[in-house]
């Protein structure tokens, strides 16, 4: 196959390249870039000396057309809302890394992203892709919206819960902290080393745009949930994401049960690891591989469990899950070209 | 005044030592230590030469009641528990910055610490050092038990809205996040480099020796308070503590309302800084200070507020407080020899 | 005294605030901005309330002219050129921090810099500040060059042996390290936290502008000096610099004999502090405060000596440095206001 | 094929087995710990869970040489001594990944290592395996000695410019960093993270290990040098190796003839990587990879070159290179299972 990363300089199209350059079913990356244009794409990235001899293309729909069975899109906001109609009827199968086409109303969209979205019937044909959830919608999808990075953590710590309808609705509170790299490659005065070493900050209060994604989904699950608490804080690393999760039990459980049902709950799924009981992941424990890594425990004292997801954020995150969705969405085994052990230490 | 600090090879006993030798009340420190006898200080904290030439001496009660007015335990826990009643009746304040005095219930301190507890009446005794929620009762103390990194945060972060009955009493969740310096200077695997760098890590979930000592000083403040959620996470950086609570509001009011709220509270505490609206305090800004910031907002769509409060774990957590104290115990200006700025970056 | 900071939303503009708003001798700073005008100073920084209520002030030269007595000058390159001529024969005394100034040769500094310098006349009259080697001078001095950073570890380091010449005069090799807050505060590709966590990189190799300005100063310790060879590497933390030096020998000696002449040579100097036998230190044993540390040893095997000389590149560095030469430049004691710990850890 | 690995469970173990377990022609591991024994891999490394049903077996010979073809050592000073003597004229191959067995001279490796050596007859029949440097005998080890981690990265930076005896065989002096996880994962004062952070550290100067492996390298490539100048800093990172190298020319030359010279040299080696002229290589851009970059550039000031090379400490420095050397020992492609891209950012 073959397959085109627009976006190709940023964060997340440099970790689609280094898992689809070496995935087995994958024959040819083209590589498209708006602020570049034919330059080798080693000088942006002197790491892939020896492993890319491409050059960044320009943007140009008719082209893709013609060369490109699959079309990632790791794009700022906005971009694929223009790009992605453009595909409609087409033959390629777009995989959109943006938030542009993740909520199912425009409404929503506008309020949380502050800027204009795509037309409703485009918001309808696309597919959510959490690749645990939704198996069946993915494998069908031509216009797929990749989950963002702190959703796809909390949902699969929350699903089976939520599912299960064993907690009270309204007492969801999120704690979210990540890496970063999540902030893409842009340089600001937000990830100056100096501004993130030896520091935590809480960023975007009450008012991150993951929020009414993560929101849709468990009302999915569970049509009784309409709103979370969630905050995110920046911690002093590159990569990872860690949703500490607070939610009251409507009855009285235990965490060996609950660990059953999460286990029972991703059987299939061979990208989440359900800790053992007292085990709890940390984010180095998935760091650079496609795994979501989930810790439970019930506080018999407060009636609440804690739960832990943890994430790499540029994988399963964002990359990761991406060439998770394009395996299910192609046929392929799900973990084809991704299946690697994390970096440790 | 003449001082005496009993761990003084401790991060928290150097960090003593930094603050006492330019204290102007301070004519000189004595320092003690356990594991290490006759040496110069400096051979433990070369970063004092020019700055120390004493030597460490070993703990003698009866030469400590001889040549300290006030001596500071800066020790692992346990050691207080023996230390600390021998100079009951003396003329020698002890401010302990260990654990050992702060719960006044005996089966609470050793079902949560897990070993034996001082007799009760030693605790009875002990006066607990939050400075600005105790000040009259610190200022006649002969024995100071010094709050917790986790409780100070905590407790200043939640004691306005709890004192008004603002909240629901059950609704209280902590996620705090520390850095590394608050385990101690020992060498351990859950402190090697590899093992914490790029890593977020939650530990002791629902089991931290600070949750009763929270517990407790919330009750005191509101009596309908008898448990919190509360769990802790280990950061990538050396210092700092940022406490993330979200309470539940029993009414409707607004950020500004409760900001004003906490400024009028926290009016004669020259080390609470209360942000503005929309501000939120990173734990950088009180690096290396006594500072305690903290920042609000009300979530409308919610009901909850999130609270964010900061501090310097070896300062304000530690520190920087017993200071402070020392100070409020002896007459002196809260601030005196205490004042200075963080540094930045 | 009134003392001015020209460029105050700088690191280096911060750190002078932070030392001067202690000093016991300055009764007033005026901060001045180009890019920012009268907003508060804590809108910048934060970590500064309750510490400071100054607001921005434009550069006005009339104004500091009639305001201030001494003014500091934190600024980019070119900007010193442009502001110091102006306050030739006025009474206000100037110590600049940038590179503008501390070349003696104009060509010179048109080589490194690449950009137009100021007219060699006021180069003449600029007095170079490296404390130590020239506390006459700069006791008398109008205008003052406050040294950089790299220069100031690696002159310390190397000026006894030098100065003796007891070394091959065409042997000297630098190899230095900084944290990143010496790039300054404006975010860039290089300052991103994500390029610069977990990476050693080299920069300007063969070209830093540093070179000529630590050539100059040992030819005039030693005047069979003409060059050296010296890089720079990029360090994954905020603050320090360690210039590693090695150096041949021209005739035998020990590690103990140089050790004495260091700490003859140093003998009244409180900023230096020279280590033992076998002990070398690190960049964290000066963090914070205005300590250069220097440690050395002789390699017999080779006929080379290894000297290792860290400082805190934004105190001894920059800021540091330049309140010593304000104290000498005003006839107080070399350490006013000065003289405090590094926080450690 | 079926590998073993002694010392399984430090940061070296750990690593070949992340390698070898995805390598194409290894069918079993079978890891082997003196500390623990029959306990689940995954009990000291999580982040392997689903990756390994593994449990650690007891070192016992006999067994080994039944179920072993090749067996990797990634044990600590000493253990090699005792193991790979009992393995001669076996059918098992021993690829040692400590010092024990690289020096030829035993009286070297005692005077550097400070214990005993294996007997001499033993170190004759080790093959040195630079791999770059001795593949043909490499090719035919039964005992391969897997250099270290900083002569991998200095020998390879040296190693076309010394053959080529284009320098002054005594001006070599190489100024290297390491990441810490070099130092091994037991915990340690050295290793504590708040005495790693935010510092960077000189040790074992003049007295490293590894200073006798490098020289006995390029003696071997130029036999007119017998000494170099050499010195290792800890740097706060867990992982990553620079060595800046400075040597004097003995003639003048460019940097394009230097690196036409490397770019010859280095023609067969697909893990050595030349940048171009005036790039840099960063430690960075060789993470989790077996990649070693090098840049270099003339000073004609000085008539010197620096010459930069960068390695994984963990792969290049010992997984990595131990399985490229596995792959020569075996015939296979010396890249099978080895040439993935490095983690960026």
């Amino acid at each position: 196959m073959k397959v085109g990363i627009v976006g190709a300089t940023g964060y997340g199209g440099v970790e689609l390249y280094r898992i689809l350059s070496n995935h087995p079913h994958v024959d040819e990356c083209i590589l498209y870039s708006s602020s570049e244009m034919d330059v080798p794409y080693t000088q942006s990235f002197p790491h892939l000396n020896n492993l890319s001899d491409h050059r960044l293309k320009n943007i140009d729909v008719e082209e893709m057309k013609k060369n490109v069975d699959v079309l990632f899109l790791a794009t700022p906001p906005g971009v694929s809302s223009k790009l992605s109609p453009q595909f409609i009827n087409s033959d390629v199968k777009i995989i959109d890394l943006s938030g542009d086409l993740r909520l199912k109303q425009k409404s929503v969209y506008e309020q949380w992203y502050k800027r204009e979205c795509v037309e409703e019937e485009i918001l309808e044909g696309a597919v959510y892709g959490l690749s645990e959830l939704n198996k069946v919608d993915i494998a069908n999808a031509q216009l797929l919206a990749n989950p963002g990075c702190f959703p796809t953590a909390t949902i699969l710590g929350l699903a089976p819960v939520v599912k299960q309808k064993l907690i009270d609705e309204k007492s969801i509170i999120v704690d979210a902290k990540t890496g970063v790299s999540g902030a893409g490659r842009n340089a600001s005065p937000g990830t100056h080393y100096s501004e993130v070493n030896e520091n935590v900050k809480i960023y975007k209060v009450h008012e991150h745009q993951h929020i009414p994604e993560i929101e849709q989904a468990l009302h999915n699950l569970n049509d009784s949930i309409s709103f979370i608490s969630f905050n995110t804080h920046l911690m002093p690393m590159t990569r990872g994401i860690m949703a500490t999760i607070y939610v009251s039990l409507t009855e009285t459980t235990t965490t060996e049960k609950l660990l059953d049902l999460y286990n029972e709950f991703y059987s299939n799924s061979p990208f989440v690891r359900i800790r053992k009981d007292n085990e709890f992941p940390s984010t180095r424990e998935v760091y650079g591989s496609n795994f979501c890594d989930i810790g439970l425990k019930v506080d018999e004292r407060t009636g609440r469990i804690t739960i832990v997801a943890v994430i790499d954020n540029l994988m399963k995150g964002a990359a990761g899950q991406a060439v998770q969705n394009f395996n299910i969405m192609n046929g392929f085994e799900e973990t084809t070209g991704l299946y690697f052990a994390p970096i440790y230490p």
